[in-house]
């Protein structure tokens, strides 16, 4: 049976980097050798590398002050870089859930950091706003996407301080100016490559603000005057990375994939309010595009693990809501087909038939 | 025409892994799912994380007392996480060279670092032996194999303070006796995986003597307690890995790829001496299995580069030596088929024949 992946990351991927990737494992590029195997200081990597910075500058339309590094770990590395090269005396956090509370953690250990806002009052269902920045941060962190909660910035912020913003879980899949970012990072393994590699974006100015005497590896200068090379890189996911990119440039880039992501969005989330059986979690106007989250409607509570067996066996994968909001998350990354998302939709439908509905 | 890869790293891992995750690319294990897109929670990955970690302690015999952890990064990352974690007061390191001298300048940031013993007086053409190794150390670091110039260790020593032991470049490539050890980590480029992925094996008593308030991610004790999993792991490395450990298990384990690196090196070296075009770099008694560098012999230094071309014609791939030793450099690691040797033996003699000798 056709599976239907809603996998919240590592994640769905275009077919064509799945079919790109396989072939290259077994030759790349007519070299005789595999992706595997290349040597990151060959002139096919260098090119892999080229196209990765350029792919990504041009879709996300990055400005030329800012410089773009591809290092292993994940957007967990970046929590604890991000203070020990920025926090000098006093970084805003605004907590939207786990993954801001984990940056908010390792922040701690540099200096004074202070959470500006937070949704914690209401289980992060919803994007605080309105709030004031005091202008005296070194940095202001955000989370742009929440895939626990999905809860989504649907805009960018003004601020009179840097941001900073992890955007791991929605890069790529809406319009974001960078310009007002001073930097956006993140693991790659939702919109761009599987696990194993994280991207940053750093406006060059920050780089003159690092005062710590770091590890080399923490330090991001490092990586920025080696273009991602100081060590070896995490190559076949890269590979896997600029194919993502190439993919999404050759079906229209982000305005076309936004079209898409809102067309799938609407198509569940009219669903979640049309069927009687599930309610949404997380407020309307911060819906994420990504994650859509929702739980049995109140009266129907018990009947979840019924919904879960009958999506399973109709080949929905990774659609169980995580435990700390329990119920239901699809996640609904750029390469997710709209077709997954209609069998989801026949599925509820089916479902709520099935009880009367 | 036949490629013969000789490349330093990332380097040749066996067929079979370039079969097998091709294929697990396309359909991972009979899922429906691609294994670039699966949870790193799901039960498949799950076992795949368990036979690394069953696989890895049989292949090296690894005791009980000890943790496997696989994260992302490279060997870089351990430069400073080893001192992070384990350097209190004093620690030992013995310089045979780049990788070496790294990993010394990063534990310069957390304490007093003593260089023990160093090669550096003949470029680094041979292991130190016989060194006293004070008793005050927290640890005595070194490289057991030295890609750039070709030594390596070929016994383990005996040491009245923790040694730990970057191996990225011998892993698994001889027979090591891993209770003499207290910590070995490397890169998994090499022997084991794709470039993305670290492997590090530690004493559980070493996690008793970290003191120091660690980022989450650099306290080693994040990754033995969550089992390689706090954050998202390099799943599709991790894959490859366990696959190479399967092949290596499969055909004999470390005793056969002991016996096999010691015929290819035998082949290789029993040339470099035959061949009056030719000179070994390393002292004899301390020449690598894995990486065999040699030079032209005086009064043939202009064939270099004609060598090389000639080389390349004939399918040979990265045996250009690095640039601080010049040269020539073929890495033979654990995956290389002999007629890879062969073929580069019958390139040397036939380059020496068109040179009349």
């Amino acid at each position: 049976m056709k599976k239907h992946n809603f996998n919240a990351g590592p994640s769905i991927l275009p077919e064509v980097v799945y079919e790109k990737t396989a072939r290259a494992i077994l030759d790349f590029n007519g070299t005789g050798l595999s992706i595997l195997s290349i040597s990151h200081r060959s002139k096919e990597f260098d090119e892999v590398m080229a196209q990765a910075d350029s792919l990504l500058r041009e879709l996300l339309d990055i400005p030329d002050n800012y410089k773009i590094i591809f290092i292993g770990g994940g957007a967990s590395t970046h929590f604890f870089e991000v203070p020990a090269n920025f926090l000098n005396t006093k970084a805003g956090y605004v907590n939207t859930g786990v993954w801001a509370k984990k940056a908010i953690k390792e922040a701690k250990r540099y200096g004074q950091t202070e959470v500006v806002a937070s949704s914690e009052d209401r289980n992060f269902t919803y994007i605080p706003k309105g709030f004031d920045i005091p202008a005296d941060l070194d940095y202001l962190h955000i989370t742009t996407n929440n895939t626990i909660y999905g809860t989504e910035y649907t805009a960018d912020l003004d601020s009179p301080v840097p941001v900073i913003a992890d955007m791991s879980s929605d890069i790529l899949s809406r319009p974001r100016d960078v310009s007002k970012y001073a930097m956006i990072y993140g693991g790659a393994q939702k919109n761009l490559a599987p696990a194993g590699v994280t991207f940053a974006i750093i406006r060059e100015d920050m780089l003159d603000r690092i005062q710590r005497d770091l590890p080399t590896m923490v330090d991001y200068r490092t990586h920025v005057t080696n273009n991602s090379m100081f060590n070896t890189p995490p190559v076949f996911a890269i590979y896997a990375l600029t194919e993502t990119l190439n993919w999404l440039k050759s079906i229209g880039g982000v305005p076309e994939i936004y079209r898409r992501n809102q067309e799938k969005a609407a198509l569940l989330y009219d669903e979640i309010d049309r069927n009687p059986l599930f309610v949404g979690t997380a407020t309307e106007e911060d819906r994420s595009l990504m994650n859509i989250c929702f739980v049995m409607a109140e009266g129907y509570e018990e009947l979840a693990p019924e919904f879960l067996e009958f999506a399973k066996s109709q080949g929905m994968v990774g659609i169980k809501g995580h435990r700390l909001v329990g119920g239901f998350r699809a996640s609904c990354y750029n390469a997710l087909p709209k077709e997954s998302v209609e069998a989801l939709v026949a599925c509820m439908q089916e479902f709520a038939r099935k009880h009367g509905k």
